[in-house]
């Protein structure tokens, strides 16, 4: 835990600001670096300090060492294809559905190397002992809430929290409209039943989170894919095309840290989103399970803090940061606020007090600023040392994602590459991933991956990422770069 | 508890002979009893004995005492009147959502007495402190289930102890298709939505469970009330009827311990009800919440023991008897098995793994039976308790379910009496009740009531009931029978 909150020591920062030149072409693949000598004697470091930072760019695949003529910059790892996102597409049902099925499956086999779900694994991603803590006391001073039916919208004080926590993000909620759900999962459900109808066309970005489709499906709406840029998220031209022309009557979107490319919507777009919304009275349902999970200080705020009159709904959990097991999320639907509580209350009922209450003790307590603020170190560490794999295992021509937070990756293969097929090769070597295809539908994705960066980059995982990578090479039909 | 646990005393067992005599009619209303020395010579009892046998009459309603003439029967609440069940009536939409928010409201309010929701209140009627005690102790052992994602279909743990528990009442099910839901809430909303479409026909009974009108409102289903009587569940010939005529795409219901009616449908009838299922292949949704709660050893079977070919979904859940607190159900889905299982994973996810294991944990323990039997005989003491308050202080023509297990009285009012307004009143008197016309659109039960028995009989209970029934005798127009 302690190397994630330490401050920045000399060779991190040298390796930071040779980094930077490297991304900003300053510079350029193939040119060479100073020698190990040279550069310390240069700015008066240290040798061991300079060793460790060239490891360190090592490490992300920024730079290699070629024998006996010192380092040199590696191509870097390009940015996913922006023109791949051309046209909004008409999907109605779910062909996902059984492919994710195998997914699912491939997952639950023992021994399996998961980088497929965002699941973060391991308890330094997690404050389990604190919250145990926290729930067992609560256990033994109020075993009287076993006994109650806990009735929606939940305990006012994790509405209170959750109110308090969106100031941050800069909306101004009200207590009083929010309820707490099972999971964003159900937010997100409950949201798409109160603002639409069996019938219905709901615009998506794509690639989007694959269970809308299935989620879609099973309420009879259809779905428009539409265009999303890899670093700016949705292309408002074309999102203000569909809702001017009355195609999409309502949208599901990710503006922040998005899944699975890890982007953030430009300040500018949020505005002229929520303008939209409210322009042609088209709902947005706004999922931000990774909000507080960006890297950069101050957080972008949510879409819905440019939202006067409600027309984005704001789905969110806790499942990310702090506890997966206690399927904890929330929603302010805000003008369907009404419907969403009615719906709750019909359709599932309310969420436990236990773990609602115990929540928002942890959440009280401060530690959760202290949590997150490792955590998301942490994660911008890992994302960057698995580029660093990518790039160094990976066939040339792979591109990536370059997320904003978050723990998700999101690479694109050299086009002749079937992810599905790379999927079932990975499978028997025991490693799973998340292929291309569950995140559109049609062929526009099958040569993409998305990989999960939230687990200990141990041996096995980087033992892994070897073989998913020589997988990738012979599939790609070329040999491995380094 | 421990009179609830304790054999029949001599007391009570003379008290149930005359009880069942009463009841049978052999001593019909109006007609005196032998005084308590006669009594107790006849029998060979002590004047104490017949002296607490004829107060527990008195106090369930069954007896009173004359002055100086000794005690004579009383006129016995007569059941609800079937004929009330008419035709099948077709329904869209949810008239009731603004009544039952209403309720709800109502119930929220602090200082309530609530005899409203069908929630158990007090620490007897759930084993609270062992269930905390069980849930500390694995958070202590297994503080890493907080850090993961529970899938769908939930703890093999929790499946395999529903699977022994189900073999109880006649059902052979399989571990591997049961999935673990919120409560059997959501194992009732993914049963409609895996085995129907928008725009379908859904057959309901009336009265039915309340929530079931917004649901199907919600999913875009229309309703089909079935005629329902009051002792014996679904008339069978209107349903033959509504199903060979194509007017319904499924069903609805509950065969045992209905709610509100507390009645159980004939063994024929279930078999009949699986015939059916399967010969106009209409899948039936059982929700059987109150199932273990059944006063009867051994328990009446489920119509789906009699279903050979997945015609039958079961729901139920762990609410009523353990913990409402964790909202864990469970839903077999028979042929549909499948299709809830995907639905589950993109509309909410797992469960936690905490209170699964917890509750399977529990259930492995042996304590449950123990408790299930400690709670169903003090629920039918307390549900003959409550008949007995009602025939003392509700008006003359006062009609009364008497259930086969569970906690909850229906009861009809004479005519005129409108429950909406009686609701209304009770609630300037703090007092909540259920409204009849939750229960089924329309009129029909405009003068009918439901009570909630399960929390304690207390000086407040009896006093709450005392000024219902002076309401209520009120809006009769009659004066208090007593």
């Amino acid at each position: 835990m302690s190397t994630a909150l330490a401050p920045r020591t000399r060779y991190q920062a040298l390796a930071e600001e040779l980094a930077q030149a490297i991304h900003a072409g300053r510079l350029p693949a193939g040119s060479g670096l100073p020698s190990l000598r040279e550069c310390a004697s240069q700015r008066g470091l240290s040798l061991n300090t300079v060793t460790a930072a060239y490891r360190l760019l090592e490490d992300q695949g920024l730079i290699a060492a070629r024998p006996q003529s010192g380092f040199y910059v590696r191509s870097v790892l390009a940015e996913p294809d922006a023109s791949l996102r051309r046209q909004p597409s008409q999907v109605q049902g779910s062909a996902q559905q059984q492919l994710l099925a195998e997914v699912m499956e491939a997952q639950a086999q023992p021994g399996m190397l998961n980088l497929a779900l965002a699941i973060p694994k391991g308890p330094r991603f997690y404050p389990q002992e604190r919250l145990a803590k926290v729930t067992a006391q609560l256990l033994r001073q109020q075993p009287e809430w076993l006994s109650r039916y806990a009735l929606p919208p939940g305990p006012l004080a994790l509405r209170e929290q959750v109110r308090l926590r969106a100031q941050r993000l800069g909306m101004a909620l009200r207590a009083e409209d929010i309820v707490i759900t099972h999971g964003a999962m159900e937010a997100l459900q409950l949201a798409l039943r109160a603002c639409t109808r069996p019938g219905d066309t709901v615009g998506i970005e794509a690639p989007a989170y694959f269970n809308i489709y299935d989620l879609l499906a099973s309420l009879g709406l259809k779905a428009l894919e539409l265009p999303t840029h890899p670093r700016h998220g949705l292309l408002m031209d074309e999102l203000e095309q569909a809702m001017a022309d009355g195609r999409i009557d309502a949208l599901v979107c990710m503006p922040t840290v998005h899944n699975p490319l890890g982007c953030n919507m430009p300040l500018a777009n949020r505005q002229r989103l929520a303008a939209l919304a409210q322009q042609h009275q088209v709902p947005v349902i706004e999922d931000m399970v990774y909000s507080e999970l960006q890297y950069a200080e101050p957080p972008a705020p949510a879409a819905r803090a440019f939202d006067s009159e409600g027309w984005i709904l704001v789905c969110s959990s806790f499942s990310k940061a702090i506890a997966p097991d206690y399927r904890l999320g929330w929603i302010d639907a805000g003008r369907y606020a009404t419907a969403v509580r009615h719906l709750k209350f019909a359709s599932s009922g309310g969420e436990s007090e236990l773990l609602c209450q115990s929540l928002a003790a942890f959440l009280q307590s401060g530690h959760y600023d202290h949590h997150l603020r490792s955590i998301r170190r942490l994660y911008e560490q890992q994302v960057a040392s698995v580029r660093g794999l990518v790039a160094r295992h990976f066939p040339e021509g792979t591109r990536a994602t370059q997320p904003e937070g978050g723990f998700l990756l999101w690479l694109e293969l050299p086009a002749g590459v079937d992810s599905l097929a790379l999927f079932r090769a990975a499978l028997a070597e025991g490693v799973v991933i998340m292929p291309g295809q569950v995140y559109s539908q049609g062929a526009r994705y099958r040569h993409c991956i998305r990989l999960s960066c939230a687990q200990v980059l141990d041996e096995r995982y980087v033992d892994g990422m070897k073989v998913l990578g020589a997988l990738a090479c012979e599939a790609a039909g070329v040999s491995e770069v380094s």
